[in-house]
């Protein structure tokens, strides 16, 4: 469930608090303000000083996903499907394939550095919100104010990073521009593969099991942090609990969920639910048959595309659950007379305060604004998502090309005014992406790009000029063997020569194509931007304000994939009836591999079947909780009051993908992957106690 | 490659011979029209008197493919993917997976009667034009004119068929109504199962090997007809080639292709292009992750589900490479080339020939009429697909629901005022689907039915008072729950009550949701016959004419599932510079077996793994030739100069799905299993000698 973070566009949420009956423990919150009123009060739990910051700084960013440290030594938990870009990367590089056989580095000198991988941890939160304001005026024009505010961010991120010590200020935007905090976090660039199963345990059921319950995943994976070439001494680490969790039990997740859009208008839920949903599904649908079906073809395929495979097949059934809320009537007439308590509010705040408050007039225009801003990106959608977006250019190397083809451009230019993704703080990121060693495949990239631009071509008719002009008078499979076969950029001396340089390579076809797209895709962002995000921007700082003068400050934003703390309780719950328990057991895996003929994804590694007799059956393998997550909560640590992991958060089930839009605990629950699973599978299955006895603190130094 | 023409729309071409160098055995020759001076010409050969009729009569009709008889006792052969759907039925009947474990009935007694298979022979063909256009005058409105040619056919019809006799009439549309056919066909009701391998070897490779070649599937099923509760004495079938084929011989192939769009107007090829077929891939495209991640989920589901995804992962294969074909700018521009030749043809004739021909005024307008009409075809399609084509409604249940509904009211008019589908000719087939024994899942007709009722509801917005009518308040997934378990047309005694008493199901939710559309969707159809097929037609029939004032009456019709022979030869071809012989044997298939890991669905079943030592693996085991075939051919015999069988078609490799729209035959082959590769397997796999000898004529009487 983090893939769909990846692909994740501007947020573009804003706050809308619902006023319906005590959702029990809804909350993605902010570690600068906790709930510790409902925590006292519900569960007589009063964090000890320096609990929140403790947890904090043990929590990891990964790319999408969350992670923890568990170690003094630097050893960081994750997802197994959270790590598994990197296992796909190395096992690309040495020809060996980690995903299939898992991946075991019983000494440090075995760990394998990861190519791309990239660690942050959170060390400190302040609120920037005037400082950012103010340097916006209100007689700005939209597009003037949207540089403005970018140049103000830019400058704040910039006082607060220090390259030489790898640290990082980023500016992060919440309640939809109610308030802006600077997150300061401290980066890491070296990331060694330490330990991973086969992704046919970590991710067994595969695509039919994924969001369902009962489950039995191992759905881990061990990095290690190095500086300097050491392992890093980590200061916050999470230590284990001895005992797991029980039923009841409260438990804290503390991770990065992605992006959620339960506090946007009506307006923007049905343009969620009309046009967004079933658009990035029939593209999920079209690239689940065309990589699924690719994949089968040989192993080799299998090994290229199963990473991107789990991600689409991922993204598509969430997408499916929160269109099925959006098509919930009885959720939308909730969400409406939601609004429409707020309408009122403001209307009688006009009324009785003399004079209104500074955003009032705002806001009394806001759902107009936002419904006319929403109007605007459907317009739009087409050309941005297939220019801008690249959506008509399925292929990394079309990214490469761009990258180089903008770089160029854009480095020449004064630092405030490039595009922010090329802005100083943002090249040591660019170049990681750009100088990847991970070998390219032509047959696979002119799969994908052929496809792309087949939908291209049927999107705008095959006789438009601009698919003309892309086409070059040739079929998409023809023009995109051509593209692929001849573009320089897949070689990454030609990459690392032309960004050096800052210039493209020559007569490159790739780079032509990136170019003659260039125009039109830079028109319709900057479009996009003043007309679509710049007005909503505004209208929903002002509705930001109203709700605070409503329901008071006492609430959380939506999802931005910065930290959270999410709280909740160890529960199972009743489906078309029938109970089902929070916990699965190791037997339980057993059965549900012999029930699917040991086949496809309910295949067993065979050292499973082989230490079947070895390992305690009854030992929990998964449980749910109803804490509060989203995509992007993936690989988050589960710790009991006492601060210690007894779980590691994978997956939601099928009823929870609705929490996209609104919290509800009725039968949505988060899945994790059990602390003594994890325990008994090293010790049991992969005679790797020496990673148990550090996680456990047993080790002998 | 069958069942895309279980969906098949009207057929709407119109005729365009290609004046292209030579595309050497092009043509899908009508039994009617065979293409004798080509045959002796290129290849020596004049069919001895009575060759064509026995070919002819020994060729047998399947629902949505095509067999032959290969025994004096009515043995019937075709591919196992055209009897997949029956061996699903008695899958679900008995409890027993046939798909999976394949058939073998060793006595007569042990053969397994399919409910709701219904098999023909063409006995004869007439041409009725002059009959049919005598019904309809000049000044017909277009409305009036549909219907007196309906009424017509329906009269014609009625007059060749015998009831009693098993005989019916069918009256084909040729050359998109240049020519109406009078087909008389000899009807099979009682059609029992006698051998099938297991689906793991007929369909081999499965979705990934696809429409690839080299190939090696063993693609073959057996019935029998009976008659009076005895097997049929036929008097013609095929007998078998000793031999089998060899590179560069002969083959001639005998089927029905279902539809190809050969013939068509530039206009109308950009309709598939821009409008038909993205939007059949986009429906495809999720059909196949809805059902393929369904099926994945429990074995149970497999079975239910497996024949449905691959008739879809056939059909999304076979548009998407059509689509590649469309474009292909230089295919185009041939199309185009085409097209003005014989628009120039039609100026120059008007100006040369006083008077000119009748067909004259209409055909100097076709091209328009023809584009006027893809043009109301491409708005009224969202309506159609939905309301009349039931897109909207994904279950059998609501086909039961509308045609039991559809049943009370038509059944209650004159046969001459019903809807062609209620005539009397067709009530036989009416009843066999209704009455169809094989029992309904709830569960997956919910999920095809939620899923369904949601892209109605994202395709017309979840505002429109159609949906909101549709879904009565309710969010689809609980609306399809209610109306699936909430009807009472799955019991097929309720079926049969109604269809006898000629009245629906008292208070029935899908009754009542079939009525709730039927205005809709009989007035869209009403208006798409009288504004988009009838002006077709006419205009089609003024082309036809004008066409064979220019070329002459050489030439053959689009297809029309109807019985056409193919000639073609044995043969290898190149693929990216590479040499891709023509055969592969048995030791090709247990080598690529290996190469995929003996797994999915490339894992041999246990008794190939257990034979493989007695098995000759230098036996022939498919092959390939430049045949013209298209969906529908799947099951046709391949028979040699003498008329022996050498092979079964059962594919065509990628290159040739472009022969939906023009013949090629650089790269593109049709498929076929070897004659001596199904002996072989019968003699050596199966230890079904009884059935090669049945076969091969050496059975002891």
């Amino acid at each position: 469930m983090t893939t769909r973070l990846r692909a994740a566009a501007a947020a573009l949420a804003v706050l809308t608090l619902l006023a319906v009956p005590s959702r029990g423990d809804e909350g993605m919150w902010l570690f600068s303000n906790p709930p510790l009123k409902m925590l006292k009060e519900k569960h007589h739990f009063e964090p000890p000083a320096g609990w929140m910051d403790h947890l904090q700084k043990s929590c990891v960013r990964f790319p999408g996903g969350s992670g923890s440290f568990v170690s003094p030594d630097g050893l960081v938990m994750t997802n197994h499907h959270v790590g598994s870009g990197s296992l796909q990367d190395l096992s690309e590089i040495d020809k060996v394939d980690y995903l299939k056989l898992g991946f075991a580095a019983k000494t440090k000198a075995d760990e394998k550095k990861c190519p791309k991988l990239e660690l942050v941890t959170l060390q400190g939160i302040k609120d920037v919100t005037a400082e950012v304001n103010a340097a916006v005026t209100p007689e700005m024009a939209p597009t003037d104010a949207v540089k403005a505010r970018q140049q103000k961010t830019t400058e704040i991120e910039k006082a607060a990073s220090d390259d030489a010590k790898n640290v990082r200020g980023d500016v992060v935007t919440l309640f939809a521009g109610g308030l802006y905090h600077l997150y300061t976090y401290k980066k890491y660039t070296d990331v060694r593969l330490v330990f991973a199963p086969e992704k046919q345990i970590a991710f067994f059921g595969g695509d039919p099991d994924n969001f369902e319950y009962p489950r039995f995943d191992l759905d881990m994976t061990f990095f290690r942090v190095y500086e300097n070439d050491k392992p890093l001494k980590s200061e916050h680490f999470l230590t284990w609990s001895k005992d797991g969790s029980k039923d009841g039990e409260l438990v804290f997740v503390a991770g990065h969920p992605g992006r959620t859009n339960r506090q946007n208008t009506v307006a923007e839920l049905e343009y969620l639910r009309d046009t967004n949903y079933p658009t990035q599904l029939q593209r999920l649908n079209r690239l689940e048959v065309l990589i699924g079906s690719w994949v089968g073809r040989s192993e080799e395929n299998r090994k290229k595309g199963e990473s991107d495979l789990f991600g689409i097949q991922n993204s598509r059934k969430a997408r499916v659950g929160a269109l099925q809320g959006l098509l919930d009537p009885k959720l939308m007439a909730g969400k409406q007379a939601e609004e429409k308590r707020l309408k009122d509010f403001i209307v009688t705040i006009g009324q009785t305060s003399k004079p209104a408050p500074a955003w009032h007039a705002d806001a009394l225009t806001a759902f107009e604004t936002i419904a006319a801003a929403e109007k605007k990106r459907g317009e739009m959608a087409k050309e941005f998502n297939f220019t801008e977006g690249a959506g008509g250019f399925g292929t990394q190397l079309y990214g490469y090309a761009r990258s180089l083809m903008r770089y160029a451009d854009e480095s020449k230019k004064d630092a405030k005014d490039r595009l922010p993704e090329f802005g100083d703080s943002r090249l040591p990121a660019l170049k990681r992406s750009l100088f990847s060693p991970v070998p390219i495949d032509d047959e696979y990239e002119t799969l994908k790009l052929s496809d792309s631009l087949t939908f291209l071509a049927t999107t705008y008719g095959a006789d438009a000029e601009f698919v003309k002009a892309v086409l070059a008078g040739k079929s998409p499979r023809e023009r995109a063997f051509e593209l692929v076969s001849g573009t320089k950029v897949k070689d990454l001396a030609v990459r690392t020569k032309s960004f050096e340089s800052k210039n493209t390579p020559d007569a490159d076809p790739m780079v032509a194509l990136a170019k003659l797209v260039d125009a039109q895709a830079r028109a319709v962002r900057k479009k996009f931007e003043a007309e679509v995000e710049e007005p909503k921007r505004k209208a929903a700082g002002a509705l930001a304000q109203a709700r605070f003068a409503m329901d008071g400050a006492n609430a959380y934003p939506d999802a931005t994939f910065t930290l959270r703390l999410s709280v909740g309780t160890v529960a199972g719950y009743k489906e078309n009836g029938k109970d089902v328990p929070a916990f699965t057991d190791i037997a339980g895996l057993y059965a549900r591999s012999k029930d699917q003929g040991n086949a496809g994804p309910f295949e067993l590694p065979k050292r499973w079947e082989d230490r079947k007799t070895a390992v305690d059956v009854k030992t929990p393998f998964n449980f749910v909780t109803n804490n509060d997550i989203i995509g992007g909560n993936s690989g988050s640590p589960a710790v009991n009051a006492k601060g210690e992991v007894v779980g590691l958060i994978f997956d939601g089930n099928i009823q929870s993908l609705v929490w996209d839009i609104a919290f509800d605990q009725r039968e949505a629950r988060s899945v994790h992957v059990d602390s003594r699973g994890m325990i008994e599978a090293m010790r049991k299955v992969y005679d790797a106690a020496w990673l148990a006895d550090e996680i456990q603190g047993t080790a002998k130094k």
